[in-house]
């Protein structure tokens, strides 16, 4: 029962650092344009509690939200990816 | 009244488009590695009609089950993921 118990709080913790890397990554790029968390909302077409949220790694973000703020950044969706990430 | 529907009509149509591209580099990715919906359903611990439904463009998939597949298929996620396409 242990190990079962061990591997899952070893994926949860993967994902909860999958997820906060990309929030900085979007957060880094935000700041990066000069755009306030309202105008990335206002660009990308999603609420502005959902950038927020997105930023501090509390959203498991859908490929249609991030092509929307990556095209909200001018940065190509790879940019805000870690190709050298392994799955969960 | 007509441009508002225009608009939210290209938007979904292109929000399709996006996710049946993703669905067909997945499928691509999957039958080149041999995979059967089973195994890599099993491999990317998803069910296996989620397997079918993001091969045929049915679901917005998050990024930690993106992670996951390209994970299964051994691929770098940037090969699942179009850098040229802009958001919608």
């Amino acid at each position: 029962m242990i190990f079962v118990i061990v591997s899952s709080c070893s994926v949860v913790k993967q994902r909860e650092e999958l997820l906060k890397a990309l929030g900085i990554k979007i957060k880094e790029a935000r700041i990066a344009k000069g755009l306030s968390h309202v105008q990335l909302a206002s660009e990308a077409d999603i609420a502005v509690s959902q950038v927020w949220r997105i930023e501090t790694g509390k959203v498991n973000v859908t490929v249609v939200t991030l092509y929307a703020i990556a095209d909200a950044l001018d940065v190509s969706i790879y940019e805000l990816l870690d190709s050298s990430r392994r799955g969960i």
